[in-house]
C-alpha cells in the first residue's frame, strides 16, 4: 500500500474532513499501462473484482454447456448479489436443476444487503441461509464445474480440481504467477496479483470480442452476461448496477471488498482496477465513477455519477451536510 | 489530513490487504504534547467526539441542577447511543420531565443501531423516530437548557444561545477560536479545532478532579457520569462501552463519526484525540485501543483489547480469514 495517492474526498461545512488514499491503473491489450495513479505494482487481494475470471473455467471447461446455462445465471456466477428475490429464486432453481440444494454450498450464510430481503427475515424470525450469501451464484458455478468434473464436495479447498483451474486461468489473464492467496469472505480462495497485471487481465477481457478460441469466447461470455444482466451483478441502486446501466450497457464493471473495483471497456479495449487503500467502499465507487467519467463512458450529468463521485450526504433532517469529491487525481 | 501515518492494518494469508492511516495526539494538562503520530496541528471536526464540552454549558448554566439531572442524564448528554430500550426509555422519560416530546427534538430520525431495537421496529412495521437518534440524549440536553434559558426552539441554529454557549465553551476548552464549523449528522453544529487542542482540552478535563471552580467542577461531573455508565454512552458490546469497562471505569472514552475518538485520563492527567484520516471506525477503535493500551490503563489480555486491536475478522463459515493489526506506530 505505499505509494498511495489521494482519491477520493469527504468535505463538511467547507472543509476536508475525510480522504481516501490508493491506486488506479488503466491497462491496455497490448499490456501497456495507458494512465495511473499511486502504485501500479502493488500487490493487492482482487476479492470479488475478479469473478468473471474465476468464471472462466466454468464456461471453458464445457460445463457450462453441458448444464445449459442461462445468460442470466452465467451473470450470477459473477455476482456479488445482495439476496433480494430476484437473486435467490435464480440461485434456487439453479441448485434444483443441478440435484443439489442449499447445505452443498461452502459459502456459508449472512443477512442479506436487500433491505426487504432483510426486513422479511427479520419479520418472519428466520435466520439466512448460505443462498442469501452474496457469493451464491459464483457457487452454484463452483457446484456446476464440480459436477461435471465429478469432482468431490468440498469445491472450496484450494487443492480441489475447481480451485486450482481458477488459479490457472487467473495467473494466465493476469500474466503472472500468483504471490500466494488468502481466503474470502465466502471462503473460497483469493489470489493475489499487481494490480498493473489485474489492469492488463480486464483488458484481455476488454479485446476478446473478434478473437476465437476457447478463451477469448469464454471472456466475452461472461463479460457479456454481466452488463446484460446488472440489476443480477448487485441490486437495485447499488453502484455496480447502476454504473453499468448509466454506461449504456458498454461496460462490465465488478466491485470487491477492501475496496477493489475492475471495469472493462470492449468499445475502447481497455481494462481497469482500482484498490482504495483503507479498503473503503464509498471511496471505490467514487473512483470507479471518476475513471469512467474521464475515459468518456459515463456521463457526468448521469445519476449514477452524480450518486457516487459527487454524493450530497444528506443528515438525518434532510440537510446535505457534506459531500463526496473526487481528489486531483481524478478530476 | 498531510502527514498523516499508517496505524492500523488489515492482514489476510499473510499479507497486508488495507491500512488506515491518520493522527494521534497524546497531551497532559501543561498543555505539552507528551506523544504524537502523524500531524498534531491538523484540523479537524470532532464530531460526536466532543460531547463532553458539548454538556458543559448545560451543568455550568445551572440548568442540569434545575432540572434535577441525575449521573445517568448527565451520561446520556454525553452519548452516542444504539437506540436500546435502556436509551431511549431515559430519554422518553426526560422528555416527559421537561413537559416535552419527540416532536420538539431537532435531531432527526434514523434506524437504531442496537439490532433488537431495529428488528423490534421492522416487525412491528414501526418507522423510528427521533428518540432513536444516537444524539438524542444530547438533544435532550440542549432543550433542558434551553428550556431553562427561556429560548426558542431551534435549538440547532448556530447563533442559538444554546450553541453559543457550547461554541464558547469548545473555544475555551481547546484553547482557541474555531476556524469554523460544519453541521453534524444530528444538525447541531460541530466547530472544527487542531487536533492537538483537542488533545489538550481532554487533558484539562483530566486534570480537574480536585481544583475548584464551576468549568473544572462541571468537567467532573460530565466526565465521571460517562465513565459510570459506559453501557448508556453507546451499547452493549460496542466499543466505546467495552473499552471504557475493560480501563475499569478510569477513563472516559468517546467516540465520533469519521473516525474520531478521545479519552480522558485522570489518574494520568492525560488526554487523548486521534482522527483516523479515512474516517473509518474499525480503524478508529483499534487505534483507541492501542493508545490505551501503550498507556497502560487497558489490559492488552482483555476481550476489549483483543476485540478492536487485534480482531480476528471471521467470515461467513466462521474461519479467522483476516485480521485487524496495530501499525508499528502504535506498537
Amino acid at each position: 500500500m505505499e505509494h498511495r495517492v489521494d482519491l477520493v474526498e469527504i468535505w463538511r461545512g467547507g472543509r476536508l474532513e475525510s480522504v481516501h488514499a490508493g491506486h488506479v491503473v488503466i491497462a491496455n491489450a497490448a499490456g501497456e499501462v495507458v494512465q495511473s495513479h499511486g502504485n501500479a505494482g502493488a500487490i493487492i487481494y482482487p476479492r470479488s473484482a475478479v469473478k468473471m475470471i474465476q468464471a472462466l473455467p466454468l464456461i471453458e471447461s464445457g460445463a457450462a454447456h453441458a448444464a445449459g446455462l442461462t445468460s442470466e445465471q452465467l451473470a450470477l456466477s459473477g455476482a456479488s448479489h445482495r439476496g433480494a428475490a430476484i437473486h435467490t429464486e435464480r440461485v434456487s432453481a439453479w441448485l434444483d436443476e443441478l440435484g443439489l440444494g442449499e447445505p452443498d454450498l461452502r459459502c456459508g450464510a449472512h443477512m442479506p444487503g436487500n433491505e426487504a430481503a432483510r426486513n422479511g427475515l427479520i419479520r418472519a424470525e428466520e435466520e439466512p441461509c448460505q443462498i442469501h450469501n452474496n457469493c451464491s451464484g459464483k457457487h452454484a458455478g463452483f457446484l456446476t464445474l464440480t459436477k461435471h468434473l465429478g469432482a468431490g464436495p468440498e469445491y472450496i479447498e484450494v487443492d480441489h480440481p475447481v480451485q486450482k483451474a481458477v488459479r490457472e486461468a487467473f495467473e494466465e489473464v493476469t500474466g503472472r504467477a500468483s504471490p500466494g492467496y488468502g481466503i474470502d469472505g465466502c471462503s473460497a480462495p483469493n489470489f493475489a496479483c499487481r494490480l498493473d497485471d489485474l489492469a492488463r487481465g480486464m483488458a484481455r477481457f476488454a479485446a476478446a470480442p473478434g478473437q476465437s478460441g476457447r478463451r477469448p469466447e469464454a471472456m466475452v461470455r461472461i463479460a457479456e452476461a454481466m452488463r446484460t444482466h446488472p440489476e443480477l451483478i448487485s441490486d437495485e441502486g447499488a453502484a455496480c448496477t447502476e454504473l453499468m446501466r448509466a454506461c449504456g450497457g458498454r461496460v462490465t464493471i465488478k466491485g470487491g471488498a477492501e475496496g477493489v473495483y475492475t471495469a472493462i471497456l470492449p468499445d475502447l479495449g481497455l481494462g481497469v482496477a482500482l484498490k482504495i487503500a483503507d479498503g473503503a467502499s464509498r471511496a471505490a465507487e467514487a473512483a470507479i465513477a471518476g475513471v469512467l467519467a474521464g475515459l468518456g463512458v459515463l456521463d457526468r450529468a448521469s445519476p449514477a455519477y452524480q450518486e457516487h463521485a459527487e454524493k450530497k450526504l444528506v443528515n438525518c433532517r434532510g440537510i446535505a451536510a457534506a459531500e463526496t469529491r473526487l481528489a486531483p487525481a481524478l478530476r
